[in-house]
């Protein structure tokens, strides 16, 4: 029988580093087509046995991490990809985007996807169809296996990891309060179906804001969009009416800028007959005439916290109990809400 | 010694399927662990060997496509990616997304990270430094080994693979003759530095339709923004000045909102002062005021067509001979270069 090789013993045949032959073994493109060619042949002859080397690999880092977002139209998720891309990269890890169009059987793949051994850890905002229903075995599943993983913004409390989110309903209540501030009595919500959660916590900081001025929930104000109609024809019902509210609270900013459309439309001055203010982490409001006034999402703020989570959990060098950040949104008041005295 | 085992005589004696076997020595989650457990103490019991399994993961196809885009700030990508990935939905196959930041140093490493057996392709636009320094090589590495490989958007023509491409030139030429019809005689123009492919194919657009119409080119109307520097400030030179030009055509659409509000600071009426279009695939267009022209670049379009040139490229479904293929952009005149007679 043939003396038993390895990959130290294949490296020192050819005075190359271990890493090098691992790669020409495993087909990298890093390697010369010539030496991978020669490694091959000689691991063949000498039957190297990979079961060393797989589980090797299998112990060793990737230094990848693994991202799954809903969607990638709202410019919101664009930028925590880019706050956690650049935390990660100044500590020294790549990372994977997968998309999970807001499909519980999409996001379940991607999980297969990435945890088959390609990233370390995984930074995830659930699909809007697995809120929907609350279908979390694979959550389940991975933080059973000890498997490091952060969600964001849109989370589940009982699912037992790190998350980051930001205080939503501190936010709704500071715009509200602010709408409040500038005079408005009629103040609309635009907000999504219930089990969006961030829509339903929303709601609540709106709610509590009108409580807590002794102003009385008027529920015909309060409108659900449903993502499936025409959101423009939506927002009309809203505004263009006899008596339309004389200020709207948009959870998003494409609710905003399409309710600021809308109210120019219906010949209504903003801020003076309709103030609007909206969620956002994007760069319509900046746009807009006026521009929008916003509740300021940071959405790169939270990336990079969602990548500090990961990366510390993965090198077991954060604290052992699991974290919940609330990143405090804050107000950024432009024309929309600013009355002249 | 012990008989050789092999995958299908582990699927034999737990009553699975081979796959079951595959994963759980692949420590899948989509496997109990129990039975994880048992299946790799069994294959550990018989010494079996995973290079058949490893040969055998080799040449399968792992159904996943590659992407790296520069950025994901500029809604275009963003746009891209999900025409990539509806199409390859349907088609069952997952997409990757990496960035490459701009940087030629994380272009490669992205590289090397999807090349390694986890995609059977790449779809790619290339990062800025790399077009500025030329340095193409681990393009032709993968060239050279006939790794699936699509360029958009960002090319280079000397690279021997399938391509998508708008017509920029085309895009261009048509912009600048609208706003020649409606009667812009200084027409200037918002471009990037030269490197950016993009950026210069786009002028050349502009030049051609100028002199197509008997308009001298004045250069001083040209002006090449340094993504270095600020923005507005940049542009305040092009439009605050005693002689400001009566038309502007923005290569992107984060240029023409700028000019935007740059003429209505400057107390210019749009368009009867001046009119302004850019290229764009976004929604900032839709919502300024007045709404901006654009020369739509498709790129929802673009990412559906990279795809499916990839996959027959995987497949072997479609033509030997690499293709370019040149997505026409229209143009979507909105009020900003819509003149009342």
């Amino acid at each position: 029988m043939k003396q038993r090789i390895t990959l130290k013993k294949i490296a020192k045949e050819f005075g190359v580093s271990i890493s090098t032959v691992s790669k020409a073994l495993k087909d990298s493109h890093e390697i010369s087509e010539e030496t991978r060619g020669r490694i091959k042949a000689f691991a063949d002859f000498y039957n190297y046995k990979p079961n060393s080397l797989a589980l090797q690999l299998r112990s060793q880092k990737t230094k990848v991490i693994g991202v799954i977002i809903p969607e990638i139209v709202h410019h919101f998720f664009s930028t925590v990809i880019d706050g956690i891309e650049r935390y990660a990269i100044e500590k020294g890890y790549n990372v994977m985007v997968c998309l999970s169009n807001e499909s519980y059987e999409k996001e379940v793949s991607n999980f297969n996807l990435l945890t088959n051994g390609s990233v370390d850890g995984l930074i995830v905002s659930i699909a809007r169809e697995t809120q929907e229903n609350q279908q979390f075995k694979h959550y389940e599943g991975l933080i059973k296996d000890d498997f490091p993983l952060v969600l964001f913004d849109r989370i589940n409390d009982d699912l037992n990891c790190d998350k980051v989110i930001i205080d939503d309903i501190g936010g709704a209540y500071k715009a509200t309060n602010h709408l409040i501030e500038i005079g408005s009595k009629r103040i609309a919500l635009l907000t999504t179906q219930d089990f969006i959660t961030v829509g339903s916590l929303r709601k609540e900081g709106y709610l509590y804001a009108l409580k807590s001025n002794g102003i009385e929930v008027d529920e015909s104000l309060i409108y659900k969009i449903d993502d499936n109609q025409n959101l423009y024809d939506q927002i009309e019902k809203v505004i263009n009416v006899p008596n339309p509210p004389d200020a709207i609270l948009a959870v998003n900013e494409i609710y905003a800028a399409n309710a600021l459309i809308c109210a120019k439309e219906r010949g209504l001055v903003i801020p003076t007959d309709i103030a609007i203010i909206g969620f956002t982490s994007g760069l319509i409001s900046e746009f807009t005439s006026p521009p929008l006034s916003c509740i300021v999402q940071h959405g790169y703020l939270m990336g990079q916290q969602a990548a500090e989570l990961l990366i510390n959990r993965i090198e077991h060098t954060g604290p052992k109990e699991f974290q919940k950040e609330v990143i405090s949104p804050n107000l950024k008041i432009r024309k929309s809400t600013l009355l002249d005295h």
